[in-house]
């Protein structure tokens, strides 16, 4: 495949970059519409407790006030975002099952008036028995959260793949450990806001979301509305994470009130009640065994996972699945057994975040595979070279792996690395550690609507050709898609990236597309956009071959000439042609669709959620340990990537570094916290510990070659994988500097000192 | 032909209704973006000076000014926008030209600031004699305004037809009588405004036009840019009517601002600036001669006519065309001579008005027939209808008539207004009159780039079947094209109105269309939309022919089933297949556009404007003169229009309100006024004598049958051809209540009250 691109593959500037630094991007909170209201969602105080009454009168004569709504007023279809486990009501009706659970909602002319009217609404509840921890959920006798779900299972997984029995038998060594994954949360910049207009029977709702989409489809079956009836228009969005991808309150809520009272209704959520809505990464409790051969083979794995739920579902079905279902992506092994049980607890549900339920099973993975490998007296990068992936390989959950560099990912990470001069050559207080990594380019199979195309662009060319927008429903989040997308159509088309001008994502004006999660806009958006940019180079040839009296095969289009192949300067511009063809056949449009191939991974009949690609990554972290005060200082970080080919490089290493940082803060500093009430002690951003760039070590990004034959230009993704083994390699590199393991995550100073505290005593002891 | 459509032809709510009564609609100056500051012009406060020095310095100092820019900033290139007449610079940079001259501009932070700022440059002129009539500018001695047009002669007309002076010399009656139509402005409610914002070297610009795609080319010109370069976005628009065809310098100016400080730009006129900017009507002195046979057969017609320009060229020369090209449609004769001058003065340019240039030469013209009649002793309206046009006939000037029912709407006119009963038997005081009209529905040549199509149309289906998207560069503009557009949409899909959603006009997501004027939009953008929808629906019906197995031959769509045309409760809902082509391919799209058919109408070789198909109409009115006062009261108003087949018959009425309540305003009140200095002395809603609801008469508007051929279903104009007769037809009334003929628009009280005063000073002499 030749490599001789014009527009991909460079590090064009960011389409909406200029606009973004100078302050022109209108966000959201950033629009005003006449007459519109501030909308504010009263919440509950309590963990768990029985609504006894709701007096919403004093708040309703409150001068301003122009609509106080509860359960009564909204539809009592139960929704959320993972089909057949709809658990959630707009407004609660019997109880409160966590400290922000949505109780009412208040309408009125602005904030200050908003807060006092949400103070005069009277709820009389009866508290009752609350229980924040999964084992205890399940104990008898535990308080029930759901009536549908006994016992507090949200969720369960049982697969099993070959017989990791029998190969745990046959193994020369096997190995437990168990390890704590704790509650993050995405903490996007920009905070959740929508505004709704419900007008004639129609709803309009601007929003900050990762699926305008979704939302449309979520939004109509809600209301009972025809999609077409509902119009979802995406803003510029400030990050989502994972944490935008579900309607909340926000926009349910707020289409009722506008509904009520015929007026535009803005409602957004503060800092603090981000955290309460959360929907972020799940605790996990993961019980991993590995049995090997004497050389390191691995021969059986068994995952044996429980994950905090909170109150509802939210998109946690899909995380239990990709908890367990991504491990074997790595390394070849025939036998894997996964156990799942997800739980509901009285905390705020947990969603999809960075990476989506694999970054902490990673994390215990590699973390027990640096043990095995220490017990069997082996480099752990050595075991990981010796099982990782090879290409065109099955895993025994049956993914299809096409390319996969991941070898060569682990050999340049340990080269630049220096791993084989420091790994147990550092001074003390200092180490280095390993990790790797493997994510999704797509799920093959859509949250909802199964048989629908993924994806779909229009590109529209300008009359005379001095433009091409190009109208898709892929959303950028900040991540740079748009950018990227541009590359694309510029490139399938034979035309310039600065003449290219993008719509997106609004359900009326841009084409179906799933938006921004499980990393599948560059290839399944990539892909519907190739095929449209050369649907218009296709019809662009035609034209051109009878003006320029030649067949069209023999023509070909690049940087907006269009040659003949046989003497390219034999050419006409685009812009030429672009014209004449709006002359002789009117407006220059092309159409692209993606639908993935049917995918082989099933699980009892039911599909997974599996990919058409896959990337690999491999991650080493040098940390420094100040033995007094426990305190980690990250000091380098090196990232090898097998993601395909690269559309821009810029983004692409921008996109680990962002990566990285998430996943740096979730190893060190970052954890939810709650109280024994289950109130949020550290829901806002001077204590919820993000790092800062002060934080930020050098990084190293680099690239291996590859190319995936799935994928347009064989592109893979990048956004979530870079998060993966991020944990894992600085738990590794924290282990090498201090020589004791720890076991749950995040790896605080708290921990470290305590840790550090505990293996002096036992020396002492000794 | 069939008439049995299922959504063209009905009463169906504006598409924009609800967004406008709720206050949701977003005009231009509702606009805000971050940093935005406030631009204003500084004009000349004389109508004809040298600029000797412009001192910017004091205005610069001014805290929270930002730019202060006069033509020294600013490109020099000429710009207009009749083609090779480019006679106006953004900032003049000699001299003056009228009170309002574009001089010099700043922008600043707010609107305090900017009008201090621009008291505080200093502009230092030498006052040059100045000219303000048109007879005047043309003697030797009067002072030059623009050097390459000696004599002040802007646009020259000498057209001949048959031979007119043969005609005269044969003719049993040849009479002659001047008129004289007056300068009115076409006050729309909202203000013209613009706000631009320079980017990384290309340019958004959000106003209100009637023509983003001319905006775009005329901006893209004078600032060197690439065409797609120049976004041009038009918002919801509060009335043109002509004066918002052309860029003004809220564009211009409001570029260079936005380049200079980096900032958005809003820019806007207030009611007087509008007033100063103009681009009105023309005042017209029209000499009319015509010989008639015994029987009042019309055998010759010679129009001699001065036109007042102004001091720029504006859309002139379309008028000073457009003002003698109309005359011969309404009546059959072979020998037509038409001279125009075009002149310039020191008063502000007139531009298109509704109607443009046809409606006042009307005046004349069925004044001068009535007295004709007179002479011969017959009926005004059975004169008219012996020479009224048939169907299937040529103009002498080669216009090419197709459907033509204008002796039904004679017919009509005169039986349901009770002509016949009340012509000349009304008591004293009170008086009936008629008249006619034509007008063209598009113009077939463009005023730039004449081999594009005018109109294009692209419709996107959304993935379910639930709505459809019209993207069109046509341009609402208050007048309903947005609606009466879905509709034909709907109607060529075999789909809903109810479910149509549009964006409309904005040149990077729109196709080309060239926008509202000319009475274009029905016929022309109707006729791409048609063949868009009709694309859509036969993709459609090729998926519905797999589906139920038969041929898509066989199958039709209608309100949203595609059904066997054999047995039509064979049927599948539009949604279900619109799914199914999502799903097997893609995006489902429709693409039409319109390029009018080679037209006969040249003149000395060069195209005029022509146009595919004409409406007619008959207006006849009934009024009540007070003698004493010489108010005038009108009564009555019976409009019968033959407008081909119409889409929607509430707008289409609509629209003949609203012509006939400006051309009664034009008849009786409109005037612009000027002082000795070129000052307008009545620029503000309070002096320019607009009517009010309450002066509107009980109005009839009926029509005849009439299907135009060269039109998408048979189509043709009404927004402009109701204005046509309007001023002829009071002026017949007028003169039939009071036995004076009044030679001059507007027919005031005034006029009529010395026009009664002479009469009987008169009688009494005699």
């Amino acid at each position: 495949m030749s490599d001789n691109y014009a527009v991909i593959g460079k590090n064009l500037p960011k389409i909406d970059g200029r606009v973004k630094v100078t302050g022109q991007a209108k966000y959201t909170g950033d629009l005003k519409f006449p007459n519109m209201l501030v909308g504010k969602i009263l919440t509950s105080p309590h963990a768990h407790a029985r609504i006894l009454s709701i007096d919403t009168a004093e708040a309703e004569k409150l001068p301003g006030v122009k609509a106080v709504i509860t359960h009564e007023d909204v539809p009592g279809l139960k929704y959320g975002i993972s089909p057949a486990r709809w658990d959630e009501n707009i407004f609660c009706i019997d109880k409160v099952r966590f400290v922000g659970d949505k109780v009412a909602a208040v309408a009125a002319i602005d904030e200050e008036t908003v807060y006092k009217a949400l103070k005069l609404i009277k709820v009389e509840y009866e508290v009752l028995p609350a229980v924040m921890d999964p084992i205890e959920a399940m104990r008898e006798g535990a308080p029930q959260i759901h009536d549908e779900y006994p016992g507090n299972i949200n969720t369960e997984v049982h697969q099993s793949f070959g017989d990791v029995e029998q190969a745990f038998a046959e193994a020369y060594h096997v190995r437990t450990d168990q390890f704590i994954g704790q509650r993050t949360y995405q903490s996007p910049i920009e905070p959740h806001s929508a505004i709704s207009i419900w007008e004639g029977g129609k709803l309009t709702v601007y929003t900050s979301t990762q699926s305008p989409h979704y939302f449309q489809y979520y939004i109509a079956r809600e209301f009972g509305l025809k999609m077409g009836d509902v119009r979802v228009i995406k803003t510029y969005v400030g990050g989502g994470f994972g944490g935008k991808l579900e309607p909340t309150g926000l926009e349910f809520a707020g289409a009722v009130l506008s509904r009520i009272t015929g007026r535009p209704v803005k409602m957004f959520y503060d800092r603090h009640e981000m955290f309460a809505h959360n929907r972020g990464r799940h605790k996990q409790i993961m019980k991993v065994t590995t049995g090997v051969d004497k050389n390191g083979k691995i021969l059986g794995v068994h995952a044996d996972f429980i994950m905090d739920g909170g109150a509802y579902t939210s998109l946690g079905i899909a995380t239990a699945y990709y908890a367990g279902a991504m491990l074997p992506l790595t390394y070849e092994f025939d036998n894997y057994k996964f156990d799942m049980l997800r739980v509901y607890t009285n905390l705020p549900a947990c969603g999809a975040q960075r990476g989506h339920g694999a970054p902490q099973p990673r994390y215990a993975f590699e973390c027990h595979l640096d043990m095995v490998a220490g017990d069997l007296g082996m480099d752990p990068m050595e075991l990981r070279l010796r099982n990782a992936r090879q290409p065109n390989t099955v895993t025994p959950n049956a993914f299809q792996v096409n390319s996969c560099e991941l070898k060569a990912c682990i050999e340049k990470g340990v080269e630049i690395s220096g791993w084989k001069d420091k790994r147990g050559k550092l001074p003390p207080g200092r180490g280095i550690g390993g990790a790797v990594g493997s994510f999704v380019s797509g799920a093959g199979y859509p949250i909802y609507r199964t048989n629908l195309p993924h994806a779909a662009a229009i590109i529209k060319v300008h009359e005379d050709g001095t433009a091409a927008t190009l109208y898709t429903g892929a959303t950028d989040i900040g991540q740079g898609s748009d950018t990227i997308l541009c590359q694309m159509a510029a490139e399938a088309m034979g035309y310039n990236y600065e003449n290219m001008k993008i719509v997106s994502a609004d359900t009326e004006t841009t084409p179906h597309d799933f938006g921004a999660y499980a990393s599948r806009q560059t290839l399944m958006s990539g892909a519907a956009v190739k095929q449209a940019g050369e649907e218009v180079k296709a019809q662009l040839l035609e034209i051109a071959a009878e003006m320029m009296d030649v067949a069209a095969e023999d023509l070909d289009c690049r940087e907006a000439w269009i040659y003949r192949k046989a003497n390219p300067d034999e050419r006409k511009p685009f812009t030429e042609v672009a014209r004449e063809f709006f002359v002789r056949r009117g407006p220059l449009v092309g159409r692209g669709s993606y639908t993935p191939p049917k995918l082989g991974g099933t699980f009892k009949g039911a599909p997974v959620g599996t990919s058409p690609a896959y990337s690999f990554c491999t991650q080493i972290s040098e940390v420094e340990i100040d033995e007094e005060t426990g305190e980690v200082d990250v000091k380098e970080v090196w990232d090898v990537h097998d993601c395909g080919k690269v559309i821009n490089p810029a983004l692409l290493h921008g996109q680990v570094h962002g990566a990285l940082y998430m996943g740096m803060g979730e190893s060190i500093w970052e954890e939810v916290v709650f109280d024994d009430k289950g109130k949020i002690v550290n829901g806002n951003l001077g204590e919820y510990r993000l790092p800062t760039a002060l934080d930020m070590p050098k990084i190293t990004s680099e690239l291996v070659d590859s190319v995936e034959p799935a994928a347009p230009w064989g592109v893979k993704e990048v956004g979530e994988g870079a998060t993966i083994p991020t944990m894992g390699c600085f738990a590794n590199a924290i282990y090498d500097a201090m020589g004791v393991r720890i076991h749950s995550l995040p790896l605080s100073y708290e921990k470290v000192w305590r840790a550090l505290k505990d293996k002096r005593k036992k020396e002492e002891k000794k």
